[in-house]
């Protein structure tokens, strides 16, 4: 059987998934997913992702040693060790540790699939690597693969959009069957790669991101297959933790 | 000031642009709005949407010198003089005669449209007609532009947003500021415009057309800016019909 491929926007949209038994990519370019594969490939142990920043503070004064991390509406809240960009998340800072982060939409997402059964979490930086480490398990499994654009509920995003593109680029099409939104985002990718930077910063949240300084960052998100690395979340210690994939816990 | 244009799919954004004031454009290429373009084109007077098929057939026991035609699943109800397949609608069949029509999707939508100001219906056929006529009233009113695709409540149609993409194609970037939802659509329109008719029967509801016979149909409605007229609504005797906005009614 193919593997039937889907594109969520809404609660309901991960609701029906994990109702499916669906393979979960939550996409959120800009910055969340970006962040967290970058945290896993500079060594921090886990991402703890948080809906609130109320239970983010909570968590942390139960663990001081982890870091607190994310933002609202851009910013990095105050008192908290780091915001929501890449590009601070060097190993100096966090390798070995673990990072509590919580940010307006894509933690928010990640939460919501608490209870399916596998959840990735996918960018361009990973694009590949999500890909085809979801794929082999769908067909193990015998399940489809929903992929969720991590906006505020219903919101499109255009960036979040032509990744789900450049994610079922790297399925081969023998073994699948896109929905008609796929088959979109999939044309809108192909147009868009050979400008894939520009495409970006022409979106809504791009803009918003560059004009309160993260330039450097939004060119840095739009990197393709830059890290073979497929975030997933699992329960550690009680609290469900995005790790590499490939580390034992 | 740049005209805003968005792209939606669901009632909600329905309500949403009537209440903005925004001229409305509702896209179903597979079939009804190709289908209307194509009746106006060949002469019927006025075009009668209905959204159940028990208005339809009151309706046409009212008026018995109407023609009653639309489908469901894609077929002719029981009954009725014509399905929603434009090769049927010829001048000698329709020419000076108005028309009911009730389908699956299109004419629920352009029902729900009613209380906007403005509403055009658009498809392949009469894309560049309908992008300059509405730009032009946009601008005029100091509205935005609300394309609204008018799959099944939510449902993404590949054809309608590819053709939202060729609507948006002929608007002069430097009076415009597209959505995140609309710069994708104009993308996949990019990419696809070079084997329009191969990528739309790659769609499900393209598919679902062609297993039920209706490939010629499928390719009909394929053809871009084969006509140039932008069909739009007004009462006439009272009653939501849309006809070509260059006939004094």
């Amino acid at each position: 059987m193919n593997v039937p491929i889907d594109l969520g926007f809404t609660a309901k949209d991960i609701a029906m998934a994990v109702q499916r038994r669906d393979v979960i990519i939550v996409i959120d370019v800009l910055r969340c997913c970006s962040t967290i594969v970058t945290a896993l490939v500079n060594a921090a142990r886990g991402v703890i992702p948080t809906k609130t920043l109320k239970e983010a503070r909570e968590l942390h004064k139960k663990h001081p040693e982890f870091i607190l991390a994310g933002e609202r509406r851009g910013i990095k809240p105050k008192g908290f060790d780091l915001g929501n960009s890449p590009l601070d998340f060097s190993p100096q800072k966090i390798g070995g540790k673990n990072i509590i982060l919580t940010t307006t939409n894509g933690t928010r997402a990640i939460v919501s699939c608490k209870n399916a059964r596998y959840v990735f979490t996918g960018a361009f930086l990973n694009a590949e690597a999500v890909s085809k480490t979801a794929l082999k398990i769908a067909k193990r499994e015998g399940t489809g693969i929903t992929l969720i654009s991590a906006g505020t509920d219903g919101q499109f995003s255009l960036e979040d959009f032509i990744c789900a593109g450049a994610i079922v680029e790297s399925f081969p099409s023998d073994c699948i069957e896109n929905s008609d939104v796929v088959l979109a985002a999939s044309l809108t990718f192909r147009r868009a790669r050979r400008s894939l930077n520009m495409v970006i910063q022409s979106g809504y949240h791009a803009r918003y991101l560059i004009s309160h300084g993260f330039e450097e960052v939004v060119k840095f998100c739009s990197q393709l297959n830059l890290y073979d690395l497929s975030p997933t979340m699992k329960s550690v210690d009680g609290l469900p933790t995005i790790i590499n994939r490939l580390v034992e816990v």
